[in-house]
């Protein structure tokens, strides 16, 4: 098992291996000691898997709950189903000494964990990631969200964890397309931070080692996040491939994965980035080589005005300029502040 | 003018006198620089009276932005117009740059409140309460929430104000029952921290001076908050009279006041602490003729069954216990930890 300490305002650990989800109630019961019952929110995909053995651990540890089980995908991180796990946890009478658990993938850990930071004010919350994606980057870090008609992640909240306790035995489970989304992210963090994460992932390929690459993708975020917990600084580089990202996620309806989506515009970005000259010309071919290893795009038809237009409602503007991620080289990004006519000029040019 | 600092982790200043709203923008822009617009929600009682000024104030500080217009009531305190909020802001192309006020009374602050904690993870906020109710009381603390449909206040989140605005000028269009519901807080500010304050209250009756009755009770909680900001002990105190207030409250459909609700729960409890021997036997007649003074009620005849089954899903359970503040003496209270039934058993003493 590795452990990876996160020092924020209220610090913890994640925890990183096999075997690990038997030893769950344990954990709760010392860390959050007044706890009498439990809320455990999964979807209906990870919850049969291995719901019952969160309750199981859980209630050997003296915890009361129940679970609250989602249709999966992306499509279920509304604030209808914000309101309905609220509403949920009110009428079976959990309090504010109480604890909630997410049970799956980013949605579920983003939603879950926006409920817990609004649930009576504030509670409790554990991640338990069972998707490469969630382990490597949203179980981490403490942002909460859901997304609205209008755009992604519109409203959420800084909420820690208490606990971050990802089982790698339930990773072995994810579908393909869950799993290459958690390597476009992996190989996100080599490209903004460490030339060897990078360079071991374009080696490997999707054989690579589940705990080292996580616990890698962790530590990295994790330096930033203490540095920067509530997103007004370095924190940005984390949305290297994000800005395009979310507006090709939007635009094709959600049928292509975050990962997919993070992929390509990571390499529109780098080769923006090529032809404006702030890379080295052979950056962008290193990139897709390495998104390729896992079978990621690096390309998109989706009109250009069409995803303009999303990046304009999307959350990263900050009063008419948005704060552009350049790569500079492989573990070395910046955060550029662009108009929204500069940024369009510019990510034009890495279509 | 009177101000009243508050030290929390953003520490703000509370600012009480007559003809402050003018004053509006150029705080707002000294206070959130990078704010380039704002998002003013109000309620359709309020707004015809006051927005206007308010707007002009920040377009003359060199601020755009627009206004959201709830309908009046506590009944408007909803997540389906929080949602409205958030979209409205979202399509008005507000950043985490920009800032949020609101003008009204309680449940226009409290709403508006929680917009600006989850509104791409949170933006400034900025009071100006309009009813004595929300001066004296809500409007400071950084208290937020929703109603949900299986009880008050369940969605919430502590979000300090950057300001609070009041401007005791907008206080005169009060409606008498607006008026009445800040006194029941008044004199439980009085009753809770200060014999001065509550002589004050039962000599005066409606014609205190608002500003120094304000000022007090805006001093008074302040202390309470900066020593206990998320409510983990000592603000407790502060719900005096709230646990069956709002049992009251909800049973009534919302048809008496909160203040009503709270001087009921008030009287009750005081009556039941002197039957148990725990205050002196003349406090209940004390605390009544202050009440009395103002016209606010203090008893209900809603059968006890029913207020038993609304208190059991408020939210100030924890872990099966009720923390009921008990009066000892003119300010002079106490929690004491009961069990469900215990308390049920010390609130019919006082009914």
């Amino acid at each position: 098992m590795k452990t990876v300490h996160v020092p924020v305002s209220v610090p913890y650990d994640v925890l990183i291996g096999p075997g690990l989800l038997p030893s769950l109630g344990g954990r709760v019961r010392d860390l959050c000691p007044r706890a009498a019952r439990f809320l455990l929110v999964t979807d209906d995909n990870v919850g049969p898997l291995w719901a019952a053995a969160c309750v199981k651990s859980l209630e050997s540890a003296g915890l009361a709950g129940d679970v609250f089980t989602l249709p999966h995908g992306e499509a279920s991180k509304t604030a209808g189903n914000l309101i309905e796990i609220l509403s949920f946890a009110a009428q079976h009478r959990l309090t504010r000494s109480d604890v909630f658990l997410a049970l799956g993938g980013g949605m579920t850990g983003d939603l879950t964990g926006l409920a817990a930071a609004t649930f009576l004010r504030g509670v409790d919350y554990i991640q338990i990631p069972t998707t490469l994606l969630a382990a490597v980057d949203s179980s981490v870090g403490g942002k909460t969200a859901v997304d609205l008609p209008a755009g992604k992640n519109l409203m959420g909240a800084f909420w820690q964890p208490r606990l971050v306790l990802c089982d790698t035995d339930t990773l072995s489970t994810l579908g393909p397309g869950d799993f290459v989304s958690g390597c476009a992210e992996a190989v996100k963090m080599g490209m903004l931070f460490d030339p060897d994460l990078f360079a071991l992932l374009t080696r490997d390929g999707p054989d690579f080692d589940r705990e080292t690459v996580i616990a890698r993708s962790v530590e990295l975020k994790r330096d930033v996040v203490a540095e920067d917990e509530f997103d007004r600084g370095r924190r940005a580089l984390l949305n290297l491939g994000h800005t395009l990202g979310h507006a090709v996620e939007a635009e094709s309806g959600f049928t292509l994965s975050h990962g997919q989506c993070v992929a390509i515009g990571m390499a529109v970005v780098c080769r923006a980035a090529a032809k404006y000259g702030v890379c080295p010309p052979d950056l962008p071919a290193r990139l897709e080589a390495a998104l390729d290893r896992f079978g990621l795009p690096t390309r998109t038809d989706i009109p250009f005005p069409a995803l303009m237009e999303r990046m304009l409602s999307d959350k990263k503007r900050a009063g008419g300029t948005i704060g552009v991620i350049v790569p500079k080289a492989v573990g070395r990004c910046a955060v550029r502040p662009m108009s929204t006519e500069e940024a369009g000029a510019f990510m034009k040019a890495g279509l």
